[in-house]
C-alpha cells in the first residue's frame, strides 16, 4: 500500500471510529480523534472551538439520545501533513427511551491534520447538514 | 517576505479580487480565480461542480442584483500546494433597480490550490451563510 493509500485509509478509519464512538457515547475516544484546538463550524451558530467545548456539548446530550451516522465519503485529498475530506453524512438522532427519530443529512467539508505522533486528527469541520425531507 | 507570507498574501488577494469582480459582474475574472473542477457546497443544495455550472448560475443573476461582500478572514493555513481558509463573510444582495437589500452572513471554509502556473485558485468551498438577524 502506498503512503498516500495508507493515509487515506487512516483517515477513513478516523471517520468510522468517530461515528462508532459517538453511537457508543464514548466521548474520550472522540476527543482523541480531534486536535486540541479543533474548530467546528455550522450555519447560524458561533464556532465551537476546542476539545473542552466539544466535551461540554456532548456531555449535555449523554444518555438522552441515540446517535447513528452513515458517511458517504466523496473524496479525500492529502497535501503534506493536512488533508481535506468532502463527505456526505446521514444522521439519525433518536431521543431516549422511545422518541421519534430525527434525520438530517448533507455535506461536510473537513480538514484533518497529521500530528507528530503520526495520527490523523480532525482539525477544522464545516457541517452543512439540514433536516432530511420527510418521506 | 517569506514564501509562506507571500502565499498568504496571494490568497488574500484572490478573495478580495473575487469579491470586487463579483460586485462588478466581471464573471471572467471570477472564473479565472477557481479551478476548472471547483466544487461549491451549501446546506440543503446539491453540490455545484465546475466553472461551467458556476457561470450558468451567475449569468442567471446578471443585471438583476447588486452584490457586496465583506470578508473577515479568521485564518489561512498552507500545507504544500493546498491551503484552507476559515473566513467570516457578510453579503448584501440588492435587487436592481431599487429593491430591498438582503443581508446574509456566516462562516466559509475554503480549500485553495496552487496550480502549476503558481497562482492560487479556489478548489472546494463550504458556504454556511444564513440570513442576518434583522436590527
Amino acid at each position: 500500500m502506498s503512503s498516500e493509500d495508507s493515509d487515506q485509509q487512516q483517515i477513513r478509519d478516523v471517520i468510522a471510529t468517530w461515528l462508532k464512538a459517538s453511537a457508543d457515547h464514548d466521548l474520550d475516544t472522540v476527543l482523541g480523534l480531534m486536535t486540541e484546538d479543533a474548530v467546528f463550524l455550522r450555519p447560524g451558530c458561533p464556532p465551537m472551538q476546542g476539545r473542552a467545548a466539544y466535551a461540554d456539548a456532548s456531555q449535555s446530550m449523554a444518555g438522552k439520545v441515540k446517535i447513528e451516522g452513515q458517511p458517504d465519503i466523496q473524496e479525500i485529498h492529502i497535501s503534506g501533513n493536512h488533508a481535506y475530506v468532502w463527505n456526505y453524512l446521514r444522521m439519525t438522532i433518536t431521543p431516549l427511551p422511545d422518541g421519534s427519530p430525527k434525520k438530517s443529512e448533507g455535506p461536510i467539508l473537513t480538514v484533518f491534520r497529521k500530528d507528530p505522533d503520526g495520527r490523523w486528527r480532525l482539525f477544522r469541520d464545516a457541517n452543512m447538514l439540514t433536516s432530511s425531507p420527510t418521506a
